[in-house]
C-alpha cells in the first residue's frame, strides 16, 4: 500500500472537526505518542490516553485550516489553524505538527510546535 | 543556562547565508543527523558527513528568509525561503524544518519537509 500523508493529514483535521475524542484517538496506533505543545512537559502515550486529550474539546466548538503542508516518506509536517468556541470564548492557534504513520496509516507520532504567542482571542 | 531555539535558528539560516559549509556543520552536534528531504531516502550522520551535504551549495549564491518559526523545549519547527542561484538557475524551496538542539546549542537533529511541489524556479 502506498501511503498519502496529504490525505491522512486531512483527514485528521476533518476527525477533530466533527469526530468525538474516540474517533480521533482511532485514528493513531495503540502505542501511539502525542505531545501538544512540544516542550510543555507532558507526553500522552497510547490510544486511551490521547482520547483523554482529545475529550478536553468535547463539548467546544472546533474549525480548523490546513494552511501549509509538507509531506515526505511516511511522514508530514503543516501549518495550520484550529478555532475553539467554549461558551463567549473564542481561541484561534496556529501551531506547525509533526506526524509520522505506519504502513497502516495510523498516526505513530504527533507533535504540535506552538507557544502563547501563536495564541490570539477572537 | 536558558536555550533561545528562535535565535538558534536565525543564527543557522544566516550562516547558511554567508557561511561555509564548514560553519554551517560546525552548529550541529559531532553526532548530529540531517535528513533534508525527509523521506529521500539519505540520513546524514556526523559532523563530517553534514558538512559534504552544506557543500553542494558551496559555489550557489544563498538566500534565506524565516516565514514562521514555532517553538518548544529545546526544539523548532519552522518554515522558510531558501533561494539558490548557481549560474543561470535560480531557485527557491519552502521547507519546514524541524531541528532539535542540546544544552550547548548545538543541532542534534534537522529534518526538512518539502517535494518538488516546494520547489520553483524563479
Amino acid at each position: 500500500m502506498s501511503l498519502d500523508p496529504a490525505a491522512l493529514v486531512q483527514r485528521y483535521l476533518d476527525t477533530v472537526v466533527s469526530g468525538s475524542a474516540e474517533d480521533v484517538a482511532a485514528l493513531y496506533a495503540e502505542d501511539a505518542t502525542l505531545e501538544d505543545p512540544v516542550g510543555g512537559g507532558e507526553v500522552h502515550i497510547g490510544r486511551q490516553a490521547i482520547a483523554g486529550f482529545y475529550a478536553m474539546t468535547a463539548n467546544a466548538e472546533v474549525s480548523t485550516e490546513l494552511l501549509q503542508l509538507r509531506t515526505g516518506g511516511h511522514e508530514a509536517a503543516f501549518a495550520f489553524a484550529i478555532t475553539v468556541t467554549m461558551g463567549d470564548t473564542k481561541i484561534r492557534v496556529e501551531p506547525i505538527e509533526v506526524m509520522n504513520f505506519n504502513s497502516a496509516g495510523e498516526i505513530t507520532s504527533m507533535k504540535a510546535y506552538w507557544g502563547p504567542s501563536d495564541m490570539k482571542q477572537l
